[in-house]
């Protein structure tokens, strides 16, 4: 069967009405785009994602609360970061995607990939690192899945939504150097690389203007630099100004106003304070956007629910990072006499709260799955209730459990009411009655792995040393207790990688004395200088590196090159030194000692998962692109990469360098003409123009010769400020040394 | 004799032609105003402090080349601010007047208050503190002394010129409250005090704008809300605009332009783009300037070089640390079988390097005056060449001698040529011949005394913990040198304490990834937190903390009282315990716990210096202005005393506190009125508001009912955006209850 040739919706958009048009500026419903029945345009259902499809039946609500039909509850994007694996969220995309078709929803909303600025961030488990480009290159691997089904991304929250405290107020005051190069860079790679149906904006102000309707943020950055061709949408109720934010670039208003903003846009049509084209290329977006889903929609698509689960316990197998194996504890035997303790290990914490969250078609938890994989009826103990009040009783049955066992695998995690859209955590601590239940199973035996539940980085640093084996188990979906038993047990050997730093301490977090503001601003005093960026130039100590995980198998490094075509390929040989098969995550970090602009010691600019069998060797290349090399050069607002020599360090996480070399780039051209606010270090850089400036500063009065010490002080000086030092100058002569100079460069 | 009545500044100034008001707006030369024959106004003198006078006889030049006529040398700010003592820094100023009044110089530019931000600026040797209450309380006791001469002084540099690395066109960037609460208070606190003359207009910019040209800063802030009655003069070369300046309210110009710039006024008042009447104020300003310098000219006048000399030497004794003293081995006893190793022992650093450079009237060294109080001769051992050079002859000369004494005293220090005006410091460490030298001295006898000669601190963590006893004897001035003896000797009792931490690591430092930043901007985003405060909020570790200084005495702390009557008065006995007359630093410092904006753990906000015989107690009263309990408001633009429990912590040093109270305040009363951007959680605080919107909210769909996790999520939405979430709710309504609610407020 044939389609018919759709018309183009710039023909669409020539045959309708300004107020037809500015219906489709908001939508049906809450989660429904207005029909055009007239236009034969019909409406299209965009929904919460990231991790499920989170269709709602009845009165649709933004906050989580009311029931959806039942999907899969992939792994969030806390336990997908950390995959370090962007085959693997492709595939997840994929089958989102295909879930997505099956209930007919046009839109999944996301991925998120704002970057993890605070441990404290409520919504931190929706995110996927710390640093933009695991953020990047993942996020564009799960667009790049869940288009391949005919299903639109939804990137978000664009941009610098990176707290939940005041969130529909608040002012990310950003720099332009962090702006571009941490917040914004991850959004710049998928937009490039996947081209996302839609973007988000999100609830926040950067710099003090609202991001739905920021011309700068929406239009010049997204769509003029980026090439951005999709459909900006707003956050659900993130718009405050509907006439502001369709002249900025935000074409689809989300929630229904019940037609109040649409009719703002008819007036200000007529009354001419927004050009009509305007909303006709904002509708004829709406309606690309729809004949898109229209397209691809098919009402007897399904979906096998038994497959994704599979799917989602891989992932999660994939995401699980061990932290620290002491001992030989792990992998467990399945004939070993293990107890297992801790309300969580039997009530699973699988995703967080909010919008994010899905009805799952089937729930696992580890106590069942570790029984089941291990075929003997492991002994459990709640040990706590998730309430958090103290139970003497609970924690003596699970040290009598623990005195018992061989080994006690200890579940603790975060209580689901605190990780949640919409607040921020106060604190990195696990709960006191989950500790106290740890330091008494501890003394009762000494052999015990730690099994973590959360959505958020918790301290460690308070037991890590006293427990040989810790794993970190984020919120890992609804298959997530089956992966966790396959880890423990050896059937998968994990291979997640810490996509953000667990610091000693709160007082140690970058953002620590700026977070979360107040006042309607939060100042991102820490600059570039996020996450590990952050721990490596201050050069203190973390509890677990960025990059961190360990393997059941050791890998070693051997034989690091570079080659430049203007991006780099590192090569290296890896090789599975251990006794099973296993995945290393090869980091590829890069550093400039010499810049002349302020850099973290390392930036992670690529890396690869390789697969390997006890004794295998391969070949790895990492691919860096050049793009990724430029930092972002204020004096010329444009990207720059700076010439010279730069550090590759070729690592297993960001503190376990293996291999480092050097390579010289060849430096972007970056002309910056001379001015009256120039300064005498500047000019002095020109060999023309120097050495008529150093005769007008040796007339600066005295006997005293030109030394250098004189040059260092005078090097700031503005050329136009030299006429109060040296007399003899005027400031027409000093514009007539610019002048040949400039044109000498 | 009668002083014939001197006509106003506004009647000269009425009878003046539009060119001769013009060229009172920039200097005659370097130093000098220009004079005005025809309406009897002379030409008055400005030239550099702040610790001394620095005169030049020839050709003026701002850098401290050129030698200047000869003047008492007294201790830089650096070494004053440990002082701790109002009294005796008013001293200081009386004295610094004196001499000016002896050489004809009718205002002395300083003194310098700028914050300490970070310990590399090269120019922190001119600056008081990392704490804006000392450096105010010191400031204004410093202008009180010299004016009292009828002197002027010239507070500088106004404002946030705390980095020297392009300095002359830098933004610093800092948001509403560090700029009001660290960067502005001190100087607040001086002009409110003190009324110095003159301000001195920094270099750089403040978010963009130069603070040569900036109405807020010049007049907004400066005059309207402080209260300024003086003139404003530019740092030398600071203009960059003259006709904006002007207008910004910039009285005087230096040095000279020749006449261009006074031509700019003239043709920008024919124009009228400046008023005249903005001229005459002005001009009227350097005549009041004129008419205070020649009624208090007085050209008999000398000074007692003898005198100044001993108060040099009296103050250097009130302003060295004794950082650290174990076994014993301070004070020396004058029969002490003693090696005095180091070259800055023989060869004094006492001042820093550029335009504060003064030209002594004598200067000491401690070799020769501690040979002079023990009456001994005192060995002697260079141990390193000041130009850095590695010796292995001089080092084996100076272990010898160490090893033949019981005690050996090692002077190290900055070398003179890092540590100036014009250019920062790249990191905080003593030279690597002076570490090397001290370890091999310390291999031969470990009763080592070290004493440190620096503008900007040192890292003292590599040997502090090897080093029995370190006196910081910063840079001292000229009878510095009598001053390390009397403390190493004991004649004097130190009772220094530190302004300004010293940091672990140069890494701990609070401006580190910030500081000196790039391509014309530096962003202070470490906030409030500056110095101690952010020490303290990071909970980390230093090596000597703000406050910090020990005697040869021992002092304990009992019965602390608080008393409000707006302001608060501390009460607390000190006793002397020991078997030494001594003074002690009371320090008191606020905290608010539980502030509802971002507070320092502590901030310091009185002082005081008790002198005490052995045995001998005092109830000390130590009073802290309601003022400087103030947090700046952003949401009203204003000081606003918060209510609540405050805590009153009384120590020796910022991490040596000895009692703590608490106290209630009642808060000043804020007025916010409720908008449509007003949160939920806003609105909740209102009562008669909160009930009403909570019905609103209970229509938001499903049936779930308002719960406390919901209200948690919700508190942040902006009532204007209520409308997409509960669509029975139109904006109408929503105003109606605020005008209601903010009625009743």
């Amino acid at each position: 069967m044939t389609e018919p040739a759709l018309r183009s919706a710039v023909e669409i958009v020539a045959q309708l009405t300004v107020e037809e048009k500015a219906s489709l500026m908001s939508g049906l419903d809450f989660w429904h785009t207005e029909p055009l029945p007239r236009a034969d345009i019909p409406s299209i259902m965009l929904t919460d994602g990231p991790h499920g499809v989170r269709k709602q039946t009845a009165a649709g609500d933004h906050l989580g609360l009311n029931s959806s039909v039942p999907a899969t509850c992939f792994p969030p994007a806390v336990a997908l970061g950390c995959s370090f694996d962007p085959e693997l969220v492709e595939r997840v995309g994929a089958a989102l995607g295909a879930e997505a078709t099956a209930l007919q929803v046009a839109v999944l909303l996301g991925p998120g990939i704002n970057i993890k600025r605070s441990p404290l961030c409520g919504r931190n488990f929706e995110y996927l690192s710390e640093d933009p480009l695991i953020s990047g290159v993942l996020g564009a691997a799960l667009v790049r899945g869940l288009q391949s089904q005919g299903v639109g991304a939804s990137l978000k929250h664009f941009a610098a939504n990176n707290q939940e405290t005041d969130r529909m107020r608040v002012s990310a005051d950003i720099d332009p150097r962090p702006l571009r190069e941490i917040y914004l860079r991850a959004f710049e790679r998928v937009v490039r690389d996947a081209q996302p149906w839609t973007v988000m904006c999100s609830y926040n102000r950067i710099n003090g203007v609202f991001s739905s309707r920021n011309p700068w943020l929406l239009t010049d950055v997204l769509r003029d630099e980026w090439g951005f061709e999709g459909l900006v949408v707003s956050d659900w109720g993130a718009v405050d100004d509907r006439v502001a934010s369709l002249a900025a670039g935000l074409d689809l208003e989300m929630p229904s106003t019940g037609g109040r903003t649409d009719a703002e846009i008819v007036a200000a049509v007529r009354a001419g304070t927004v050009d009509e084209s305007v909303l006709d290329q904002a509708a004829s977006r709406v309606i690309e956007l729809v004949q898109k889903a229209v397209s691809a929609a098919d009402p007897e698509a399904t979906f096998d629910a038994d497959a994704h689960h599979a799917l989602a316990r891989e992932v999660a197998g994939q995401s699980i990072v061990l932290l620290r194996s002491e001992n030989d504890l792990l992998p467990l035997a399945t004939d070993a006499n293990v107890a297992v303790i801790g309300e969580l290990a039997r009530t699973q914490r699988y995703q967080g709260a909010g919008s994010s969250r899905i009805e799952p078609t089937r729930l696992d938890n580890a106590l069942d799955e570790m029984r089941s994989l291990s075929g003997r009826d492991v002994p459990f103990a709640a040990g706590y209730a998730l309430d958090g009040s103290d139970s003497a009783e609970l924690v003596e049955e699970a040290v009598a459990l623990a005195g018992k066992a061989d080994i006690a695998v200890v579940f603790l995690g975060v209580p689901a009411e605190l990780e949640s859209e919409g607040f921020d955590r106060d604190d990195l601590e696990l709960p006191h009655s989950q500790i106290a239940l740890l330091d008494a199973v501890l003394l009762a035996n000494p052999n015990v792995v730690v099994v973590l539940s959360n959505g958020g980085v918790v301290r460690l640093s308070g037991f890590a040393h006293r427990v040989p084996a810790i794993v970190e188990g984020w919120l890992l979906g609804q298959a997530g207790g089956g992966a966790i038993a396959d880890v423990l047990y050896g059937q998968v050997n994990p291979s997640g990688r810490l996509a953000e730093t667990v610091p000693v301490r709160l007082e140690d977090t970058p953002a620590h004395t700026n977070f979360p503001g107040e006042h309607g601003h939060v100042r991102y005093g820490e600059g570039l200088f996020v996450g590990y960026r952050s721990y490596d130039a201050r050069r203190l100590e973390v509890s677990f590196p960025f990059g961190h995980g360990l393997s059941y198998t050791t890998f070693e490094y051997a034989d690091a090159a570079v080659e430049s075509d203007g991006d780099l390929t590192v090569h290296v040989t890896v090789t599975n030194t251990g006794e099973r098969a296993g995945a290393e995550v090869v980091q590829v970090y890069v550093g400039v000692p010499d810049s002349s602009v302020a850099r973290a010691p390392r930036e992670l600019k690529g890396f690869t998962k390789v697969r390997l069998d006890p004794g295998e060797s391969q070949r790895v290349a990492v691919q860096v692109r050049r793009d990724d090399l430029a930092y972002w050069d204020t004096r010329v607002d444009s990207w720059v990469v700076e010439g010279g020599t730069y550090t590759i360090e070729i690592g297993a996480s960001s503190r376990d360098i293996r291999q480092t070399l050097t390579v010289d780039v060849k430096g972007d051209s970056v002309r910056v003409p001379l001015t009256m606010e120039s300064s005498l270090g500047e000019l002095f850089q020109n060999p023309a123009a120097a050495e008529i400036v150093l005769q007008a500063f040796g007339s600066m009065g005295g006997d005293v010769g030109i030394d250098e010490s004189v040059l260092k002080m005078a090097a700031s000086m503005p050329l136009g400020r030299l006429a109060g030092f040296a007399p003899g100058v005027e400031p027409e002569q000093i514009q007539q040394l610019l002048d040949v100079a400039n044109q000498q460069e």
